[in-house]
């Protein structure tokens, strides 16, 4: 076998340890905690079904490989609590160590591809990236709503927090953080979120 | 929200059981089972990563496509072990009755085009349908490779259905095939697989 095709096992092999990256989000009918790779499956079969609502008309293939690779990094620096601050400072060092090492094993050429296309969605500027970060957004909260909200009750979420991580999600498509809005508002009628926040306290979808 | 958006939606929730249907295969490492979701998600990478060893030019957003939706209908139908003949009879009917409840719940246009897609797939006439199989079978051999055969070794299966089973890795793919069958020898060296049957025994992958 030539060396190029053996990188490329040795990545898809690697890769295979994000299925035991666990996630705060719960399966919809109160279940488990989701995996990193659960979840990126689910955001991109949402890009591809959901593409008409984008902001922007989008390439919905970059969109839809950007879903399923931006957690790969999780492998080596874990989930980050989306509030928990300490982490949060060493996110950035923990992911770009990761980065390196998980991509490198490819071939130069698709280590190039991949790198370039998860930095496109950390940065978050063009129309492919802000979609793929509304499903990033959307996912979890669409779980969340089905498990009436159990995630944000059990860490004591407020709405403004949330509000402000959705913020992301208006920036991909005006249309899903209309659906976002409805959401947030209904949980806050029915007692799962508090609508602000008394001190810094747990984390949201 | 309008009808059409609510319809998506109440489709992307469903798809979320998918997370729950488990099949033989275990993760790399010894691991527990992996499910439907995990492995879709990693025949989708597979296929992005290894498109350049398909036999044909492929479409390469419809075999991720394929790869990410194929095993929607297992979520009624459930995982249809390989070499049980009693669930091999019934698994068209089952899987036929399960993909139009599931995809149903999208609007007629997405209902028709996702149906297609698997139609397609299932068929496998096309250059992207084959290609997608070439992923289903290499990926659960990868795993079962890298844990020495365990899957193989537990259900005492013999070399000539795991042959019989990869002929289809052929189609899509030459160069893959011939990682297939590299690996099977590898396994028949190793005492992980006998090389022929004495009787109907156990699955493979």
């Amino acid at each position: 076998m030539d060396e190029r095709l053996q990188q490329q096992l040795k990545f898809i092999l690697e890769i295979d340890k994000e299925k035991n990256i666990f996630r705060q989000t719960h399966l919809s009918g109160g279940g488990r905690s989701e995996n990193d790779a659960e979840h990126a499956w689910h955001m991109a079969v949402m890009a591809y079904l959901l593409q008409e609502y984008a902001n922007e008309k989008v390439d919905i293939l970059k969109v839809v490989m950007m879903c399923l690779i931006h957690d790969v990094v999780e492998i080596d620096a874990g989930d980050t609590y989306a509030y928990d601050d300490a982490d949060l400072k060493t996110q950035k060092l923990r992911e770009d160590r990761a980065k390196e090492r998980i991509y490198s094993l490819l071939p130069p050429d698709q280590k190039s591809k991949l790198i370039a296309l998860f930095d496109e969605f950390e940065e978050n500027q063009t129309a492919e990236a802000k979609f793929a970060h509304a499903m990033d957004n959307l996912q979890p909260l669409l779980l969340n709503d089905s498990n009436n909200g159990g995630d944000w009750r059990a860490h004591k979420v407020t709405a403004d927090k949330v509000y402000k991580r959705q913020e992301k999600t208006r920036l991909g498509s005006e249309t899903l953080y209309a659906v976002t809005d409805n959401i947030i508002q209904e949980n806050i009628r029915k007692g799962n979120l508090q609508e602000t926040a008394t001190k810094e306290n747990g984390h949201e979808n």
